[in-house]
């Protein structure tokens, strides 16, 4: 592996770059709010782009909205070594959430530009449309599309909740471009993203050396049991349904304590019916969903789950029906690239771990279709999508430098 | 104890009245809908007062619209040896609520008409208003203003969800008496009614023996964590509302489990915040209550109720409030009453077990003020507030045969 160069970015220019960008749909909380496609979210782009073009990149913009931002390599055939992420925020957002990405990507460019370094390869700075999925469902439409797991036509058709469709907003803020959405050979992806988790922050570390995103598998458990008067119905001859969902949500978090320290195993939706103080449930509907990056543990706490649940059904005589309705696949990300990144924090003399990423993002979908890594760095609490998420500026400086010494161990390595 | 007399009921007579009664209000699917001081609880009251006059008996109307039917006794001077109950229904009830009680009564008056036996002491059968508490609340209004447990003027500015007032209603169907509602000497009270639990049918059983009611507390638990990603989130760092409530609702059956046959513990209602697949819940509210005859018994779980919920919750890591919203006092029956219905049953050779009444019912306000018991009959399944309600005629027959029984015993011993 090359040693990394010397080229330094610029710690200041990045946070001024990001609290000048959080300007744009800024709330009183101290947060962001800028839903995709809104006049915010278009002022946030052109405002991107004119800093873009300022440092001599070239601006693009596909047919999902998705823009480009493109310094010329030495070798044109090469295809290009990306970064990127979103600048859509939820509802009460934050700063970093997306908005680090992009501008870490930036400032990529930023330094390039001003030290007058060439690549072998291109440089690409990415803004996927609509990651958050808060104005329109499903989430990561832009890289989505880009990347053939979403039909373009799908989801222009989608609407918000006023009834107005993907495709007529991007129209609408002049960003439904000119370019196809995907089918170009992308070289290397690499994320720079706020973790949105506690374990950097409890572990002091600076850097998260990401090696891929959870495998997740969700269901929809009913448990049917039999309504009866709370009054007179012993104890033995109940079929409590609310006293079976509790023993499958216990028996859901041991299963993820059994598989630590990857898994994940949450309830979150539960509706009892029929909701009387003094009548036994006679219906429960529970969410459940179990997450690890290896397959193989996760159709085990899967095979438990479903053992356990029937188990429980069983004893207290309750109906049980269990759906999976989702699964989503493992994503072990690029072994080169995570090197990459690991070797670039260790040259600079970063605390780091590898770690897994728990939630979903642009570059999940980037792993199917190039070589794909990610960068965390701590965020305040492991708080997110929240107006009091936080990031130090210290830590900001540190991802983005690990993303710039990646990004020139790809563009120079031989093609 | 005196013998029993030998004077026998009329079985046939009693189910052509209880189905005759079922005919106002009757739904397809062969229940009753009958809601308390509509055009249909008036016609089912005229029909009630029809019959008594028929069999001799007079009738009055109290302030609160309950109906007294009144056969005299040999001495003037002693007070009535009273049954009765409601003839109201829910909105999806069934035949026998209630109406049992009424009926039973009214055929003890037929055949002491039929027969021209006198008592010492007056025999009264009363129809309770609102028994149910479906269209006003709460439950049992008019024995509960009878009784000293609530007051007149507040019952009648009740309303229901079209913001038609009790008094209102009350005038509207003619009902609004002008006897002072309580306030006069009740020898005994007896009250027949359909078990509405499965322990007779279970045990084989025609008679329950009422021996009292429950006492109960009813709680309000309110469970604060961390909302927090699903996949983000180690299980080792999470405040799980929903894994605490989960403990909670075990804990609670746990508890009605150590304090068989008589305890009952149920968690009714639970709502989780903020409903999202992927996020752990953060708060969790949900009701709880216990039941048991003993008051110390109840203490009992009480204590271990909220040592455990307290030890639940710094497990995970919760803040936990507990509130206990109502306490309902144990109601034991009187020695005598009760020997009179089990001596009864003993006598007809009829199977009979003594029991706890798990729900509310008039006779439960009415042993605050006078000698009181129940008798309880078998209901299929232990189904009630059903349309499918059901009972058989021969213990219909024999639970009103108990009640005759018991009433003359009462009503001829030494005054």
């Amino acid at each position: 592996m090359p040693t990394p160069t010397n080229l330094t970015i610029n710690a200041s220019r990045l946070w001024d770059s990001l609290m000048e960008l959080a300007k744009i749909g800024a709330t009183a909380k101290g947060g962001v709010c800028r839903l995709t496609l809104t006049d915010l979210d278009k002022e946030a782009r052109d405002l991107f782009a004119s800093w873009c073009k300022a440092a001599g990149a070239t601006i693009s913009v596909d047919r999902m909205g998705n823009v480009f931002a493109r310094r010329a390599g030495r070798d044109p055939a090469r295809a290009p070594v990306m970064t990127g992420s979103h600048i859509d925020t939820q509802p009460t957002g934050g700063k970093f959430d997306g908005a680090y990405g992009v501008m870490a990507g930036l400032e990529v460019l930023r330094t390039l530009h001003e030290t007058g370094v060439e690549t072998e390869a291109p440089i690409e700075v990415a803004v996927w449309t609509n990651e958050e999925g808060a104005r329109f469902a499903p989430a990561m439409m832009g890289s989505g599309v880009f990347t053939g797991i979403f039909k373009e036509d799908e989801i222009k058709a989608k609407t918000d909740r006023d009834g107005v469709s993907f495709g007529e907003a991007l129209a609408k803020i002049g960003y439904a471009g000119p370019e196809p959405c995907g089918g170009r050979e992308v070289g290397a992806f690499f994320e720079c993203h706020i973790e949105q988790g506690p374990i950097l922050e409890a572990d002091g570390k600076t850097i998260g050396v990401v090696t891929g995103g959870q495998a997740q598998r969700w269901y929809e458990a009913n448990l049917t049991g039999q309504e009866s008067h709370a009054g007179t119905t012993p104890m033995e001859r109940r079929r409590d349904a609310l006293l079976g969902a509790a023993r499958l949500i216990d028996m859901v978090n041991h299963i993820g304590i059994t598989h630590l320290p990857a898994a994940r195993a949450t309830c979150g939706v539960i509706e009892a019916q029929p909701q009387s103080r003094n009548t036994v449930p006679g219906r429960v509907f529970l969410t459940v969903e179990f997450r690890h990056p290896d397959e193989v543990e996760l159709k085990t706490m899967d095979e438990t789950f479903r053992a356990q649940a029937a188990r429980i059904a069983s004893e207290i005589g309750l109906a049980l029906d269990i759906q999976e309705i989702w699964h989503f696949p493992a994503t072990p990300f690029d072994a080169d690239c995570i090197a990459a990144v690991r070797a670039a924090a260790q040259s600079r003399g970063y605390a780091h771990r590898d770690i897994i990423s728990g939630a979903g993002h642009d570059a999940l979908y980037m792993a199917r279709v190039a070589p794909t890594a990610m960068i965390f760095v701590p965020c305040a609490d492991g708080i997110s999508h929240n107006e009091i998420e936080a990031a130090s500026a210290g830590d900001l400086a540190a991802g983005c430098q690990v993303l710039l010494d990646a990004m020139l161990h790809r563009a120079n390595a031989p093609g």
